[in-house]
């Protein structure tokens, strides 16, 4: 990362949906972006949290035996390593993640909306 | 950490400069916040990448051997680990940072600017 970032201008150089792209790293940490519309899928991941902050529009997360969370522009919230959760965007959003490196977007959930993030 | 977390209304609950507070966590990093105004110290952390993102002002990041990054807001940028760098507010700017527990804001520099971030 030679340059800063700003999170407006990556969003802007993509459509895809639910498709995190990396903006960054942060010691064995990817800073990762998505345009999201409508659900996800369930999914966990068992040794990692999962850093959401949205930057436009808005957000829920569905969390399992637990109250959603509805993220609005400058909220974020940290899913805890270990709890099934689901994204909702409502109805779109645009959103900062931050996850240790290797970590996909579908957890343990296998799916075909699996993407393995590339570099923006 | 059982709710989300509105950057905003967490920088509404302080007023020091250069204090930085944590407003959540995500595995063995803080995230925090800090109001910042003038100049602060060089410094660096030898073994960290710091990641700073700036959400209200402007905040110049000087770096040693390298040209100055000048962050707005929605811009971020990760200091390298092991960089020397002086963050610098122009004249004021709201700040989120993303580091390593236990990492001190002052990193080699100790210093009597030198803090422990207590949780907000």
């Amino acid at each position: 990362m030679k340059t800063k970032v700003s999170i407006a201008e990556k969003h802007s150089l993509f459509d895809e949906r639910w498709t995190p792209k990396i903006i960054a790293g942060l010691d064995n940490y990817d800073v990762k972006i998505a345009k999201v519309e409508g659900e996800f899928v369930w999914h966990k991941h068992d040794e990692e949290d999962e850093f959401f902050l949205v930057t436009k529009g808005q957000l829920k997360l569905e969390l399992e035996g637990r109250d959603d969370v509805v993220l609005g522009e400058g909220e974020l919230f940290v899913v805890p390593a270990g709890l099934s959760h689901r994204p909702v965007a409502q109805p779109y959003a645009e959103i900062m993640m931050i996850e240790r490196k290797g970590v996909i977007n579908t957890g343990d959930a296998g799916h075909e909306r699996a993407v393995v993030p590339e570099e923006l």
